[in-house]
């Protein structure tokens, strides 16, 4: 291990700069715009594979975004561990909130963070946290080499829902062949608090357009004799909730699991201040389903957020004018064993079925993903409570988070591998948002934590 | 009055030409990067006043934009008409919804105007109708002049508000002082069936801000914990109406004069079919407060519309992010007796007092304006109606507009004399739409009639 440690602290500032540049490609995957940018960072992803000592590294076409493909076999009787992450980063917008150039990456201290954080795009989501596993994997052939098989599965579209990671991962399921997958793109509770990811949120996204008028009309002329529809899509979206933010969608809570009361219990001891919460986001109260703590609504029950909306006259000053039509971005979070594709169904039949006669309303699905849930009595999740544990220094704990991994299920069904979700990131990193950063600590703790993972993994399988 | 006709008729080209020159200038108001433009029309509007042969033009500057003043006293003894106008357009958004670019006027044929219709921002409301009294001027200067004297007052904050005419004509009241005043800013109720507006709505327009979180925060892992200002605000503007479509703010309707049943039966009386009018806007099907018609719905009932709302994420593909804060443009058109001022701290002390304590509510008051009426025994109104009569061929019928020219009231405050609204344009000419546009027939049915008008005009204070 400290062969390890004198590696990575002797390659500090080459392991960070590098990092860095790829944080300054712009691969946003939502937006056709940047397709340049993000088969830029693709091949970007392929040369520091190939550096680390990977063969077989290849940028895979797919009907979509490529995927980045690496392998180090040593030895077909030893165990194989795939590594997931993905390049590919969320818009940056609203760049006007940004202290800094979304794609210029700068390292500052925080509160949080006194030893320095990148802050970029990206930094945290997910190209800070999937290189850790490049520069471990890098450390790990050139102090030894690996102690079992690795394959790394780079992706470019994790951000718009893996849109052909599925197509690509049943395409070769002989050469992503493995016994586990390792996945650093969670979180953990504190700087100083190691935790394991053991569930995940899946998610239904949809996109919904009202309409009214077959054109914009004068307010006054026309104001209060047609349907205006913003105001009916405000009122079709104020309806999914009750008094007590239960959602309303017939059947949308018929197949979620009912936590037990021993494992709510253990959520509960988790170290959490409601105080410090509010105040990290300003908030005067928090909101939420009746009956649930906050922790609990943010990760073992379901949700609906409206994530954009926009319609009518949005410039400077005032128009008199009623919009001929409305549009909204809707999201729902699932949990176990909701599924997606049965409740965006559900959505759709449900938003139609409230449409009042004097609109027409249509509803074009996003991309979905089905929760997930790891046990903790896996050998990859007890490798990596005792990687955390050994270089935190304190006692790892499992933890349900309220995101998503699209994806995972698909990779149980099609390679028969469960993922461990070793994440480094902190909820305070603000990834999805305006400065977005990863503390520069987080970045090398993980880099020194991944490969005393593939140890006691190696042990744990011998 | 033939020699006007001949007059009219051997200028048309040039009449016309003058029009389209006018409609090139983008002078939008509410936009501040148009400023120059409006400046530019505000000087071409004078020129052609001078070479129509007004004395005393000036562009009069304001603390906004400017108002275009001109006048032709004959006689002192004879009675004065203030024609009122303005040069200011709205904003031609959305862009992309146009057939033709909003300020390249082009003149097609259309199913009401077989003559044809300028397609352009601005067409009708109000370069297009405005202009038409300068060219009566020009026609009447050329043949044997005005019978009475005129002064004009074109100004350019009308499509914010008429921001700052106030304040003009409180400095000018001597200048302005006049019998009457005459605006062609309204429409008819159809190509052949001339009618005069005789009464407005009022107008309260208001901005609204609602802010949850401190920054855009990740779905995932907060959503269903904290408050999602989109989801909040459509909950707030969705409690404005009730499931009779009545506005619920306290006090709303307060003061609204009950139109009694013999004016009901009037308006009843007007050419009007539901079947064609949901069929000229694509309508499945109208909306609008229980227990009125449509035709009072959207005349002597107040109303309240969002005009424009935006939140989160409305760029391509999908981003799963729960806003910071979501925005929405409102406003509500009123009638007799209702005061905007009471009306915009009416809605204020409601929307706040519904804002749930997990947000903070922002609301900004934009400009408001009066309701209007003007009696039928008003000579200005008989001139109008026996003018419109003799040129169309067909009785002219008074009738009430939903919309509102806020500085209706001021004039009548200030100057003490009421406005005869005879206006020349059709509900379908899409004014504050895309594709705006204004027959040809009906921009020189009206060159013609105004000559008729001031005749008229005459006799009747004779």
């Amino acid at each position: 291990m400290s062969s390890y440690s004198n590696y990575i602290d002797g390659n500090k500032d080459r392991m960070l700069d590098e990092l860095l540049e790829l944080l300054r490609i712009p691969s946003v995957s939502a937006d056709s715009d940047y397709k340049e940018d993000v088969l830029k960072a693709a091949d970007k992803v392929a040369e520091h594979l190939r550096n680390a000592g990977a063969d077989n590294v290849e940028v895979c076409e797919t009907p979509g975004l490529p995927v980045v493909y690496g392998e180090k076999i040593v030895d077909s009787s030893l165990p194989t561990v795939l590594v997931y992450g993905h390049y590919d980063v969320q818009p940056a917008d609203p760049i006007e909130l940004w202290d800094s150039p979304p794609f210029e990456p700068v390292i500052k201290k925080t509160a949080l963070h006194p030893d320095g954080a990148i802050f970029a795009r990206g930094a945290c989501d997910d190209k800070g946290q999937f290189f850790m596993h490049v520069k471990a994997f890098e450390t790990m052939m050139n102090n030894g080499g690996v102690p079992c098989n690795v394959k790394f599965m780079i992706e470019g579209e994790e951000e718009v829902g893996s849109a052909n990671l599925g197509w690509y991962v049943e395409r070769n399921r002989e050469k992503l062949n493995c016994d586990v997958i390792l996945i650093s793109d969670t979180g953990m509770i504190g700087p100083d608090q190691p935790s394991i990811t053991t569930g995940l949120r899946g998610l239904s996204y949809v996109e919904v357009k009202v309409t009214g008028p077959n054109r914009d009309l004068h307010s006054g002329l026309y104001g209060g004799a047609v349907a205006n529809p913003i105001n009916i899509l405000n009122q079709m979206i104020a309806s999914l909730h009750d008094e007590n933010n239960h959602i309303t969608i017939d059947g949308f809570y018929d197949k979620v699991q009912q936590v037990s009361d021993e494992e709510r219990a253990a959520m509960a001891q988790a170290p959490f201040s409601l105080e410090a919460y509010k105040a990290s986001l300003d908030l005067p109260d928090v909101w939420g389903e009746k009956g649930y703590s906050t922790i609990e609504r943010a990760s073992i029950r379901p949700t609906l957020d409206v994530n954009g909306i926009w319609g009518g006259y949005i410039g400077k000053g005032a128009k008199t004018v009623i919009a001929s039509y409305a549009e909204a971005k809707i999201s729902m979070r699932l949990v176990p064993d909701q599924d997606p594709e049965e409740i965006t169904e559900l959505f759709t039949k449900h938003f139609k079925s409230i449409a009042p006669s004097c609109v027409t309303v249509e509803v074009r699905p996003h991309h979905g993903g089905e929760p997930y849930v790891t046990g903790i009595d896996h050998p990859g999740f007890r490798a990596a409570s005792k990687a955390m544990s050994a270089t935190f220094g304190k006692e790892a704990i499992p933890m349900r988070s309220g995101g998503s991994i699209p994806i995972l299920s698909l990779f149980e069904r099609e390679l028969g591998a469960k993922s461990i979700l070793m994440g480094f990131g902190l909820d305070s990193d603000a990834i999805h948002s305006p400065n977005e950063h990863y503390g520069v600590r987080n970045y090398f703790m993980g880099i020194k934590t991944i490969p005393l993972w593939f140890e006691e993994y190696v042990k744990e399988m011998g």
